[in-house]
């Protein structure tokens, strides 16, 4: 069965997750025609195993984007749109993000807790208004455009502790607003969307030590859930495996 | 019987909900000993109400804060330690807060999203760890101490709308797991969190025509909610009639 999204943009693709995301699609027997690729910083020293990557994938393409600068995300949106010429785009795979570590709240500095939301919920939000129209294009051509926030565990206000990420954790719950919200909204331009955790991933993010799951298996379970995506999935917050996590 | 908390502080109390508080807690048959009512301009024309209103009460006693800062919260936990003595802050109500009106998702404004989330999550955030010693002695000596965080409900990820108010909404999730989080910790200083949405309430912030209720109405049921606070209560989301809300 081919994927059913030609176009897909991840973020954060540098590295962890966004990395593997971008290999696996690559590789599928049936990829996308476009994985847009997108990193803060395509010429880097981070970005090397991307780029080596993308040069024997002609259909992926490195493209900039920052999540803490409206202004990269705008410019992104520009090159994709003229890469897809008259076509929409897909699928957004909202990877980018950041966390710090606390090991009390006192600790918690205010600096850490807007760089924090800027990134791992503005960011987001901005990169669906500039690309809004793009996955609307696709909705009226397709079954249904989509975009899928990858969030945490650690974002539901069920959960009592923080980790020492406090943080990422008030922001992601942050996200789950958003993503929950915006569902509602974005349905009438047959875009659906929603949230995941990817699991406790052995990543420069997770924890390259104690982190049960590589980035491999975790990133295997997130295609198979991009696989099955549909408009009755609009709008949840589920594990990488598809169970559904309390709010 | 007597008001349980002997000293109070409200954040934001020039107006709205936050005057509202004040005014009912001075006018209780026991009131508390100290009424810390606190605002970002006590000398301006917004806090002239305030002012009137604490010149005829010896408990209430105004102080600066503004909860975009940290160096003016940081100040307020200074000034309100020097009035205590040597008692500890038995409550504090965690009330100022601001939101923006957009008719649509794609007018959202960064700088909208990030001046509401430091608002109404940085800024209570920050509040309790300035007088977090102050209540953690009030939580030695008396049976605990307390925090009331006023959320309200479209911070619920079970609400699918945004009702316009969309970083408004995303902060308030924010809130809420910040105050799931902080309820397992502050609980070892004998220091109990909740949130509380006080309704939609005829304000300057919840709009003076549509809204159901009066301030007067709102805050007689969250004065209730506090004379019932206690431990049991501890991490809880409810309305101002005690329901509890979903996350």
């Amino acid at each position: 069965m081919p994927f059913q999204f030609e176009s897909v943009l991840v973020t954060g693709s540098s590295r962890g997750i966004g990395f593997e995301m971008v290999r696996q699609l690559a590789n599928l027997s049936c990829p996308p025609k476009y994985i847009f690729a997108s990193c803060r910083s395509p010429d880097g020293e981070a970005a090397k195993e991307l780029r080596d990557f993308a040069s024997e994938h002609s259909n992926v393409i490195i493209i900039q984007l920052d999540a803490l600068s409206n202004d990269s995300i705008q410019k992104s949106a520009v090159l994709v749109k003229e890469k897809l010429d008259n076509d929409g785009l897909d699928l957004i795979v909202n990877n980018a993000g950041i966390l710090t570590r606390s090991p009390n709240f006192l600790d918690v500095t205010e600096e850490d807790m807007m760089r924090v939301y800027k990134t791992n919920v503005v960011g987001p939000f901005q990169v669906i208004q500039a690309y809004h129209s793009l996955l609307a294009k696709a909705g009226q051509k397709k079954d249904f455009a989509a975009i899928l926030n990858i969030s945490g565990t650690l974002g539901s206000c069920e959960k009592s502790n923080f980790g020492g990420l406090y943080p990422y954790a008030i922001s992601k719950a942050g996200m789950n607003r958003m993503t929950k919200g915006l569902s509602c909204e974005l349905i009438r331009d047959n875009i659906m969307i929603m949230c995941i955790c990817p699991g406790w991933v052995r990543t420069a993010l997770g924890g390259l030590d104690k982190a049960r799951l590589s980035p491999q298996e975790s990133v295997e379970n997130i295609v198979k859930i991009i696989e099955s995506m549909d408009k009755d999935k609009n709008g949840i917050y589920c594990n990488n495996t598809g169970q559904i996590i309390p709010w």
